[in-house]
């Protein structure tokens, strides 16, 4: 456990990247333990599109752009600056980009353990994202999730199969930086709290 | 990343627990290790209710049950069968419950990054369940997520504070089998595939 929490410690959210190239066969490798993810039925429904042309890396950052000045728009005062001075996104620099959906139309599981709670479905994807994301940490690369975007904008851009949902943007490579403590604690958006430590018994 | 596939081999959704107690050290370490995953805007929604009395535990137990023979109604024939000999719960045995919601209502965070996906607060909960999977399992735990539940009977049964949203339902203990392939595999209802490790590029 001492060497998953160094892991779990030493991953961030990378915003700030080098420009080289990650080793193809590296890639590889992360996408091949990505399969061993949970999954709600076995459905294992995370599909993965690799965004290398100019023109789609221009409409996403188009839509990154506009969103954050919308959000941007939303604060006041203080809280406006700072959100100003973050950079919230690594779309300028990361080599590698991925969009990541989740194929709502897919049979495999039928159906199981998502009658009830459909969501699940998403939540099997944002856990395969979790395996990246640590896989990627563990090889001393950097993942980025970037959400400020239009997902309508994004899908319609990259021209995916019907049914296909956007779950995330993540950007990928090496890390220009190294921190333990997350971007928004340094930069005083907002540090970690005890809020999801307290236990409620029933 | 030879260790960390190594327990994404190993990790299982676990149904089938001894029942002798885990030590209380223990599942304050796992705790403390699940506030180091990620969150948008470092808002750590994550909220756990440790399930502890028979009360709370029979109407989760009933909500199963009920929610399980509606699922098995919907399939007919061979997977009708193949449906009805499958434990999806462990919650007959499993020594600890934890009730995991996501807190809708936070302001940690201050909102930064989910203007456009709101469902990303839900999803920094998915995060924080998959990394107390995986420091359960280094330690030889065993988890099991049950998502065949009405969540609206859970919630109301647990009395959490308003806003709170139920994510998961999870069983913590010592596993009773050891396994490199999932239950739901093993019993014929779906293996792994290759559906999920198609790249698309764009």
């Amino acid at each position: 456990m001492e060497i998953l929490k160094q892991l779990l410690v030493w991953r961030r959210d990378v915003r700030h990247f080098r420009t080289d190239a990650v080793p193809e066969a590296l890639v590889e490798d992360l996408l091949d333990l990505v399969q061993l993810a949970p999954s709600v039925g076995n459905s294992q429904p995370w599909r993965f599109v690799r965004v290398e042309s100019a023109g789609a890396r221009a409409t996403v950052r188009a839509s990154f752009e506009a969103c954050n000045e919308e959000a941007l728009a939303g604060y006041e005062g203080d809280r406006a600056r700072l959100y100003a001075g973050l950079k919230l996104a690594g779309l300028d620099r990361a080599p590698l980009q991925f969009a990541v959906f989740c194929d709502g139309a897919t049979a495999q599981g039928h159906g199981l353990g998502r009658g009830t709670i459909p969501d699940t479905l998403d939540w099997s994807v944002v856990g395969a994202i979790h395996v990246l994301w640590l896989a990627a940490r563990a090889q001393g690369l950097g993942l980025g999730w970037v959400s400020i975007l239009d997902p309508q904008a994004v899908t319609a851009a990259l021209d995916v199969p019907a049914g296909w949902r956007l779950v995330a943007y993540l950007c990928l490579g090496w890390p220009a930086e190294e921190h333990a403590t997350p971007e928004l604690e340094r930069r005083g958006w907002q540090g970690r709290t005890g809020a999801g430590r307290t236990v409620l018994v029933r």
